[in-house]
């Protein structure tokens, strides 16, 4: 199954970083502690919607951009699952090979 | 402040309408309990995103659509929230009308 928080969280990460900012910062302007704000950006934890609010703020980034970011890459991963699931990708069974000048 | 789960339990709620079904009929093909899918219907709960994975199944709507609509909505509230705190809409002082007649 496809969870929200794991998208969301990658999300969150990638922001961060692209600022340049590091957990302690983000959590300390976030008012979380720093090992929420991790678990949540690791998918491990599912953020309040308080504090999803608060961890945008200290982003300076729109709840709006984030959550559209996280449909956009949550469409892509259904496709993915659904190719899947047509063609599972099991290893193929080793091809038989008959050694015709034995 | 905006909460996610409040626009997130109108898109689940208005989508299961669409479809003319109750809460009982959805939260039984979801496996979550009545009284939690009325909850996160009226933005009183937060769904985990297992929860909200067999909800969106329930519904047999894609997830990244239901947060699509979701994140939409957002923008739309963030704008709402912008123009008002720039121009509140406070109740403006009756106009003080002279009765030059009298």
């Amino acid at each position: 199954m496809i969870l929200l928080r794991r998208l969301l969280g990658d999300v969150l990460r990638e922001r961060r970083r692209e600022q340049g900012r590091t957990l302690r910062e983000v959590s300390s302007a976030a008012r979380v502690s720093l090992g929420y704000l991790s678990e949540v950006e690791r998918g491990q934890k599912e953020a309040s919607s308080e504090l999803l609010g608060s961890i945008c703020e200290a982003l300076d980034v729109p709840m709006s951009e984030v959550m559209r970011e996280v449909s956009d890459n949550l469409a892509l991963a259904e496709a993915v699952s659904t190719v899947e699931q047509l063609e599972p990708f099991a290893p193929a069974a080793p091809m038989q090979v008959t050694n015709l000048a034995a």
